[in-house]
């Protein structure tokens, strides 16, 4: 049974192993990444059936991008492009307090991704529908494939999460919050950090903010703080969380995290205050190890982050 | 000259490099490491004669923990058993502050251990005969050994330490309790973290706790609170110590390594206030550094505790 | 569609890096490995659909041959067992041309496999149940399983296919001829080396040892001289396969191979020259890079073996 | 002085350090390759001034780029495009025997290159300059960049020299030939490999292969023949080379190799004899150890081919 | 145009990539670092030309500093000096905060430099002549050197930057002292940490110990803090600078990064006390990534040191 | 029981592990290696007391040096030399065929070994001195501790071997051949390659040459052919032995291997001819894998040199 359906271009990534300009790097690991397939894994990782559609180059990255997904129990439809190659992003960390990412996807096979490869039936049968307006910077296709799908879910009653994930090498401010615009109606659940939900709307405080992204059609709407916590505006009602306290190993995937926490507590039909703990939990959790969805938590993961007495368990 | 006799199980230690969940991990190192060997090694540090007894396989990794127990100036006894292999232990960094350990003993060569496999002529003409309540969990063979041993280096008037080191995988609560209480009565000096002393003393507070252990028959009572100090009871008399601020690289060996301090101050005859600084110092010394062993420290790295001007030495 | 059925034993495996002794290697790679998982990989890769099933430890190696075997698109049902770990398996070269391999698989969860752990119902509507003589070895209920799973399969009609595979560490050369002899009427594929088929039939050359072996029940009968090639003999004609020549970087997993070639072509419905060829092809390509599965040729992967003008693909 | 002037398009090379398919790879190194400055550097080592000039990313790795080439003593002129990123090559040994390439230069910032980059007063004052036909097959820019260096050149009376280094997933044979036909006239020196001479000259051995080509043009032309040697026509005249026997390790950049060995003694002045001689030895040479152009040899090195007595300098 | 000329020993240069004792580090970095070669590449980054003369071994490592200091654009003058090797520096980290350094330099090349391998015109064309009182430890030769360098940019009116940079490995304080006192008076510009201060100058707070030392005749004193800042007497006019809080990776090179920000600002023409900022945040830039001079910042660089929102870029 | 006695110079030892000029390898190991401590941990490997004397490092190399040695059960006294640090090699492989060693050894701690340095008892007590022809190239006081070591075995009756070892960096062939003149005569055992026995006998074939080198003093003339095989002439009589067909990992100390078989068996009392093919053995094996001495064989491993049928183990 598929609770989630996602969406997106996963890329392969090569992970500088020293701190510092990367021209100074001499060992890359390698591994996958996508915000969409992320979501995926974390929402799976928390007990419920997910799915993930993306197109990938008939090369090993693409081959690698299919085997990592189904390794972690995503149903994943990853198709072959023979035309394009599978995206890349590489990251490293400039100094101990910045990660430093980039990305070779002009062009890539995922950015070819068009309304003909979704599978409207199992979103049509989902609980949920995840999407990122990383998607609708990729390309004309890919902005009409989310499209699609928003409107498929929505005839279906199926609802929509939306995950803003600003990139600015994408597309500018002006054009994001454009599309957003378009599409936030249709919109059930909105994640957000500050910055983003003021490319659509104008708002000093984050509660104020948080009130005038709901005013523009959202149930739930999410507004992130980074390592300062969270807030959440359902139903008119607004909840904060504090952040837990933990040391960071890698902050890339914190959002992901979080967006994966909240869903699975939602599709559990959790609590309100739960939901929105877990989320908080499962991003804190997210940055304590190494990688963009490999430190996502499993429920019994969640207990870790109240460490044991000497951090050492044998 | 053996100032110190020691026995127990080492292990071969594989141990990831990359902190997250292990199957995410790469690479491994391959070194040893074991509760005993590790005081022996911390002992030998500090300046004195010590001994370690021990099964291995007959095997490479057999021949690993002899060669590095030989080159760390350890009498090594290591018997290589034709039947069984040496044991392993596999430990990652779970998060950036949680070590995960985990074990292949079962079975092992080490816990194949039997009381003709030691030497009881060393033992007698010892100074001191260091036990952890590891070995007697271990086989029936084991717990035997550790009893003859015991048995023998009272019978000769050579004092007997124990460390608990309780291992929840290898038996519970009850079995430990049961068989320190059985023990403790034959021990001289005991190291203990409050839990541990808990399996066989009910007290509130850490020195209620102290005085509680040192009623069933230990001399010198040393109670460890980690990162927090430890305190010594010792002929009835209670000292504190505050503990060092180190940047943590490795918590895993800090007990091994305060115990090895205590007995090194102790065979050198240094005053109780000494004694038990060393051990606070030679535990906050062996986690700035990677490896369950390889950081203890010699006398002349203790006052590296207090750093250079410039962190730089040239 | 599960075309082929196979269960057994999965381990962790650990690779040393450096070609000696392995107590002077310092860095592991981490993977998995079984002979049976290998098969099921092989036969995906080469286009059918196949299932593995075994046990595996409730920790992260179980969880990492889960998710390897599912990222193969192998149909799997990994059984975490709460009571036994996942068995090991270390990996070294002793010297540039001999592989050493020790294992960590006593008492293991793999070892403790059991007839209740089958899908019986897969087994029947598949078109091949493909077992090794590993599994026999591994425990009482494990020989059970391999018991129950022929029954199952011979009663519904699927033919058998089994490769002897002997460990001489897990029984003696006696153990393995009786349960063979006791099960080899059962068999419809038969694959061994010369030295394996030696343990139930005795003849002088490989021709006869062949004729000896498909006198016992079995239709087809594999016999693998290594790097000297193969021999088939199938409903009373010998088929002689010339070796490839190739640059050998890996020999672990050559058999495996073998075994997935000619059963994928056995599924695809080959002319039993093709057959023998695929199978002689899949073992020559799976020697010429690292890893017991991870060299396993797809279709277009055999022509490489032909390699290009000057060994470089742009 | 600069005797010899290139340009193309150098990119950033990520090398796998596994054999194997490359999605199982883990490790790779960070390093640079460019057919054109890989023969700059090349002639550079053999003692003569030598330029380069190409686009890179306003990034990271064409910064890596630039140094590595100055710090090679090449006079590099590396214009940082801010619109486009530096190209990417990746590069494996899918199996012992067989190097595998792709390549992330659609779009590049090093496809970008135009005509105005160029230094003509540069080329005007060299002894030789050195294109490729990969060039002209990136951009419609890059193509026009090639022409008017060489009608600059010609202008000036400096020689040309075209390595073909055909590269199929850039343009097809029949693109390709197209332009060598328009542009092969303008040449004095053509490397290329029997089936790049065949993209415009029909003929079946080697001799008449080299005689077509030179019927086009080119006053120098040379066929080579990998590790089977290599044959020159210069002024009529048909020169056979034995090859060197080495035992190889990275194929990769031994044509580039054999033509900065020519192009280094025809600055030289060496006999026609020595100057095969020496690009036989330095194509040799390159294949016996790691990377593109990191194993070019020196004069010094060219001794190395014939080894000590016991294969230990010291 | 070469701004500021400097000289001296730099040396190959092995990191241990293990925290611990380094008999246990298993793996090793291989690169260079040299305190004047820094500082060359320090004012480079931020915008000026430089140069950079010694001696080096006619070996691997001598071109591998060649290629290194050319490829960071230094104008480079590194003497192959066929009599001796190029030293070497041996560096780990002996705990989380404590770097370990030592040399192979006794006899090397880089301590054989002498007065003829200087290029006076270019010293006399330069804006500023740069040197460490490490030089003069080195040989009889190499201080002559100095000598004869400083008096020749003062005969042509170059002003003379002198940084302490005492080795104790080398020389005594008093040795140290006596050479630095016959200097300083030739001196315009001293960096020292309040030790180094004090082997000339008697004072107890650092205002009157940088008085004192202008006192000798530098009309710039910059006294150094580390992680506690610095503070600059200039024209009698005393500044502080407030250090930048920032996350250590390695210490090593700061006092060069803060000597290339002020001397870069000073060849720029920047205020006194935008000077004084960029040295600081050149040397907190510098530790804020591995290695001695990798992390040196360029102009842009410098605001990384405000972070990002989230800590990452993309 | 110490059997054979030895002392010399051992160094910690970098080595590449990238094939190529070594200025392109980026990770290097570290290890030790030197001839003669080669030789006492080969023998003592084949089943002989052996013990090792010299001077290192009062430094972490130094102590990697001991406890390597006291790790491979050599009778170890490493004298810690405050004044001189431990002795470095660097090791590479140029090519795919070529090995690279340099030193810096130049006023290491091993080059001032002295004559008190030496147990003149333990030599006086053992069945055999063994010496190598680098030592007195070291320094005056290293050579006259050989001198005085053998003048101290040949009064107590205790045989003495001598490996020539020629080293081209410490000395010329006439230094080497002078001292080899005036030491041979007390000589019993000699090791020599052709090269190394015409530094002081002048034949032109290797039986000639063994005639010509037994004339000066030895019993036993072992003339070394490399992968070619070895001769003997003992007593007046001459062996060949066939070389090993082996591939070849590491060649570096199979001439070490060759001695340490030789002596082991003739301390066994092993018959001429075994003694010879031991000799042979060990010198095969030893360049089957990584490192200069890791790969000496035990008795058991000289059986691995046959090989198995698939060549694998388990």
């Amino acid at each position: 049974m598929t609770d989630l359906v996602t969406f997106g271009e996963t890329m392969a990534l090569f992970t500088a192993r020293r701190t510092g300009p990367m021209r100074f790097a001499r060992d890359f690991d390698l591994g996958i990444g996508g915000a969409e397939s992320n979501v995926a894994i974390g929402v799976a990782r928390l007990g419920h059936g997910t799915a993930w559609t993306g197109r990938v180059g008939a090369d090993e990255f693409g081959d690698l991008i299919r085997a990592t997904l189904m390794g972690e129990g995503v149903l994943t439809h990853a198709i072959a492009d023979p035309e394009a190659p599978t995206g890349l992003m590489i990251k490293g960390r400039r100094t101990a307090d910045l990660i430093d990412v980039s990305y070779y996807r002009a062009g890539s096979a995922g950015s070819r991704l068009s309304p003909g490869d979704l599978d409207l039936d199992l979103i049509r049968s989902a609980r949920m529908l995840h999407v990122s307006a990383i998607t609708p910077a990729l390309s004309a296709s890919a902005r009409e494939t989310v499209r699609q799908a928003i409107a498929g879910a929505r005839a279906a009653g199926v609802p929509v999460s939306l995950d803003i994930n600003y990139r600015g090498r994408l597309w500018s401010p002006a054009e994001a919050g454009a599309w957003l615009r378009e599409t936030v109606g249709d919109v059930d659940v909105l994640f957000a950090t500050e910055a983003e939900g003021r490319l659509i709307a104008d708002a000093d405080g984050a509660a104020d903010l948080a009130k005038a992204l709901a005013a523009l059609g959202p149930r739930h709407v999410l507004v992130k703080f980074g390592a300062r916590g969270a807030m959440e505006l359902s139903d008119g009602e607004i909840r904060h969380a504090e952040p837990y306290q933990v040391t960071e190993v890698d902050p890339v995937g914190a959002g992901d995290a979080f967006a994966a926490g909240w869903l699975a507590d939602w599709l559990a039909g959790a609590s309100p205050d739960q939901r929105l703990r877990t989320a908080c939990a499962a991003g804190a959790f997210a940055v304590t190890s190494q990688g963009d969805w490999e430190s996502l938590p499993r429920r019994a993961d969640l207990r870790l982050l109240h460490g044991s007495a000497d951090g050492v368990t044998r």
